[in-house]
């Protein structure tokens, strides 16, 4: 792989086959991919910490379509924030309940503040909101 | 509202002022809407926590197409999970990332799973897992 | 109770069942005790997202004892942050570990900055921060 | 050392770089240590997810002396849950709030409990559980 090196780690024999028996759970191929998923993971959870200018991240709704007024109100939103949507999910969960996804684009305190707005809706029975980031930035 | 009921809530006058405060800047159009956030959330990760049979919930992975093989293997998980899967969402980052996201449905431990299986494979950069609930068990 | 204001929640009938089961099981005494800490939870993690001044947190750190210079090196980040702990707890684990607490008071971004020093500290197993506040913002 | 092995982990230029500047800002002294920081939280993380027999962990609460009967029941449950209880710690925040610091072992389904039981009595303002782990199973 171009771009690839590699680098020793030291570590305690004991350690070392407790995280291979963990990742083997995992279904990890190898140490290597294992690891850079801890490291990779450590930059997208300091990157939302200190606030950084550009993140990527989804938003999960679960919500009652029967709630008055609520489709449009979620239109609303998203229309007042169509330039960080970059797509959305819909699923029909039941007779009565939809779920959507909706993939984010934008600075981390925008994103957090829209996904606030979304969860907060009346008829919005359960909201989550996932923190990742774009490809590049996750060489 | 059919089958809405109300009840009292004994609270410290600064708290509540406090609480009104921090739910007017997330957005909540009332006390009951944000109380009902909070009870709801505690139940699905009550719900997570002791293992349910009947769970949602939503994978994110960012990932390299470039990658060889990738597309085969995720392809291949996702066909050995197909019954868990609800819809899956793609989106072209730029020239060489994509971000996928897919809606799960089935008990929580084999979402876990399947959640880590996709997020180990070689090539995807990052994965988050985000739980959530059908919304008949969000009343 | 001085200070203490009642007040009405609207809830799903349904939902409100779940919640006095769930209440039940986490062995609250009653509904406004269960929602006051629902409330207390939101208002702690608000603030040490947005990086108050004020707060208060504990860092528990799991440590070998006859790693080289560990103690020493431990007690120097210690005086260099002497200002912002309160008080320690120090636990002998088994023959080589020990277990110590730090309780520690300051603004949140200086909090979390010693923890990392602290955690990232060579002998050091594992660390763990836990957010709180002082009773003074916990009306 | 003794007991310490060393291997090989591939890895992005890039990502390297980025890591590497990121365990600077965290104050890690070199990327081992780093990385066994990782591999113990993962580890750690999956010992509470799947429920291990020996566990440890600190609980954190903040709450008013003034409440009536308060003291007695927490005593009252301290006792009762005696064996599991190594170690406590107790500071006076301010005139009327005290933080008192549990550290617990014993399995993790019970110490979770305990700590809900706890975290749920009147007059506690603030609980937080934090888990770790025993020396000897953080190699």
């Amino acid at each position: 792989m171009p771009g690839v090196t590699r680098f020793g780690v030291s570590l305690e024999r004991d350690l070392l086959n407790r995280f291979d028996r963990h990742i083997g759970r995992k279904g990890y191929p190898n140490r290597s991919e294992a690891i850079r998923d801890l490291i990779r993971d450590s930059l997208v959870r300091e990157q939302w910490e200190k606030g950084a200018d550009e993140a990527v991240g989804t938003i999960t709704l679960v919500y009652n379509h029967d709630t008055r007024e609520l489709a449009g109100r979620l239109t609303d939103l998203q229309h007042a924030h169509y330039g960080s949507i970059l797509s959305t999910l819909h699923i029909h969960l039941d007779a009565r309940h939809c779920l959507e996804v909706l993939v984010l684009r934008g600075n981390t305190a925008d994103l957090k503040t829209f996904a606030d707005r979304l969860i907060g809706t009346r008829g919005v029975k359960h909201g989550t909101f996932s923190a990742t980031a774009a490809g590049d930035i996750l060489p």
